[in-house]
């Protein structure tokens, strides 16, 4: 189940980037599971990971491989079908000899490849038909490989998801293009979310980590389809210089700004599909807070209500329960919360305010404002001028099927 | 669906406590949803209150009053079929007005009368069905009513709850009795836990309060059906002295001592049955976290466990899937967390140590540790000494059903 039925857009190559999709029959012989990126020489790379303190073999390899190489990888290795994730010492070896394999054919150093794994955990890596196939995912590497490498990396997602924007300033033009996928659990075990991103503008290092930091708190971490933090999240941003211009470095200046507002695009673009695309979703949900001291009591009482079973049940049923929000909202934590001051509304129809439904609300505006496949609650807490939104699904009989199904 | 089928236990009349259940009729005929709660004069009473902002009439009303009474309160009187919850200054209004009916026809003044609520928000409560039968519950109070009560407090609960001990201190016998209701969410909006308890034990004002503050931190507070917190939950224990003994006014005093001991137990028994009975549930699950460097970070990695929608799917599919429980152990936040050092056992089946599967551990085993109804996670983060427990229930179609019905 999937929200909504959008087509994978047209993705740019970024001149500089390369991708090969292969096939090296991990979990399912013939399917295309291995994809490989290669950014040209003098390309620089941000890179944001799982803060969870279980982070898989490759997570621990990608970013002792990303310092050492200065932020200058050269390559990145992707496979599904197995996620190298609660696999201990062993799980380390493998994903080094991965990465060296790729660095062996290529010629280069075993620090500008950094792996990614996602899939079944707890299953030891098959080394061998990775390394067997990298010769040939060098061979294949190609400009126009993006849509592709957005089908190659999914694992239960049930479509690619990528976003791809051309961009003006100051007479050049730039090229940004990123793909994705997860977010939910994957399949049988946990979530993994990773994202390449990519720009041939030629940004100084620190502002690039900075723009990518930025981006991904504005989109990615304002997802959630059931607060489970993946082992495996991963986010890179490559920028390869490809278009011409001086290395940007300054804040103010208008490359900069332009590039930030198209990462902001794309991530946030990538963030929703992932949300639209999540394990047992039938809602797409946008849950704005209005009116805070500060954004971070804002995203408290967003992700109080994203999180909630009771809200998302309530969702998957179409069920304006006002209730159910009320309830979120006053457990969020709020210091001083004036419960008469807070009005909740359904796609802009007022619900509940001073702490009971509104006079001017019916049963029948509730049920209309419901029956869509996106819905926004909109909180308004009325104490401050601070505002943030998250997205999130429902809670279907499909997630609980999913989730529960024996693994095979 | 509930865990197990366990009858309620004899139920001590506590001497100077009355009990009567009548029926107003307040949501369906005939149904024995009224309860009222008498003490003997000179009794204390002890109360523990939600913290949720958006809290119900009946709470803001029941706290006013137990401060106005000096902690004195001669009645208790609880509603099913209707939380009062969710109706603004009417429903202060209302709360107040079915108080001073009690007060009134008792012939005691209104903050002696505190009043509970449980049922559908949103409606306005029926003060009038409540207030005609007053005279008809002051007249059925009687010492053995407790099961009657334990039944009559019940909203979506599958079966009553409740707990009693005998216990003899110095020469001097003692009883402590409670019901409970509620835990998980009622349908059709939210949960409320209420929990009467009382003891013929005479107890210094704060004493009482430290008693059943501790009581309640062990037992309801650390419980969690889906992490939602109610409007209208509230612990009471009332403490009547009919026992004749001296006022207890001493934290080592050998009485003192067992009360925290019988309260500790009553409380657990009660909150494990909570649980039990949670909406939708099909295991009864202990999360036990040991060897943290505090109790708090032993409970956040419990309650992060026990709140993921991703291992209450696994449990209730009976799957023994240990990557969930590393990635969940992962993200609750722990600064510095070695993972080599944490291991994973299910009922005492070592199943995940050094970040990866146990090399002893065999699938037959996890699914035999999963098996019964009852099942025992443990932590072991060997970083320190301390340790805690949490009780909660799997995730199940039924919890989704449920609690996605719409409203009729």
């Amino acid at each position: 189940m999937a929200v909504g039925n959008d087509p994978l857009p047209e993705l740019h190559p970024v001149p500089g980037i390369r991708l090969a999709t292969v096939s090296a029959g991990i979990k399912k012989p013939g399917r295309r599971d291995l994809v490989l990126i290669e950014a040209a020489p003098g390309s620089h790379c941000a890179a944001v990971f799982t803060r969870n303190a279980f982070c898989a073999a490759p997570v621990v390899v990608a970013r002792e491989h990303w310092r050492a190489s200065d932020g200058q990888p050269r390559y990145l290795l992707t496979n599904t079908g197995n996620a190298n994730a609660g696999t201990g010492e062993q799980g380390l070896a493998d994903a080094r000899a991965c990465a060296g394999a790729v660095a062996k054919a290529a010629g280069t150093d075993i620090q500008s490849v950094l792996p990614f794994s996602t899939g079944v955990i707890g299953e030891p890596l098959p080394v061998d038909k990775i390394t067997a196939v990298v010769p040939e995912a060098l061979s294949a590497l190609h400009e126009a490989g993006w849509a592709d490498a957005a089908s190659g990396i999914m694992t239960t997602d049930t479509r690619p998801k990528g976003a791809s924007r051309r961009f003006h300033c100051t007479g050049r033009e730039y090229t940004l293009t990123g793909i994705a996928k997860g977010a939910g659990m994957i399949r049988p075990n946990m979530a993994t979310m990773l994202a390449y991103l990519a720009t041939d503008m030629a940004v100084a290092p620190d502002l690039l980590q900075e723009a990518l930091r930025e981006a991904v708190d504005m989109s990615f971490n304002r997802i959630t389809i059931d607060g489970d933090t993946s082992t495996n999240d991963a986010c890179v941003l490559l920028a390869t210089g490809a278009a011409g211009n001086g290395v940007v470095a300054s804040r103010e200046s208008p490359e900069f700004l332009a590039l930030r507002d198209a990462l902001a695009e794309v991530c946030v673009s990538l963030a929703q599909a992932l949300v639209r695309d999540g394990e047992g979703a039938s809602k797409f949900v946008t849950v704005q807070v209005n009116g805070g001291r500060d954004e971070q009591e804002c995203l408290d009482v967003a992700f109080t209500i994203a999180h909630s079973p009771l809200v998302k049940t309530a969702l998957f049923a179409s069920d304006p329960n006002w209730g159910r929000l009320l309830a979120a909202i006053g457990r969020a934590g709020l210091a001083d919360l004036d419960v008469n001051r807070v009005g909740v509304y359904l796609n802009d129809v007022l619900i509940a305010e001073r702490g009971c439904r509104a006079a001017s609300y019916t049963e029948e505006q509730g049920v209309a404002a419901m029956a869509p496949e996106d819905i926004a609650i909109r909180i308004e807490l009325n104490r401050g001028e601070a505002g943030a939104g998250v997205w999130t699904s429902d809670f279907s009989y499909d997630y609980v099927r999913i989730n529960a199904e024996y693994r095979s």
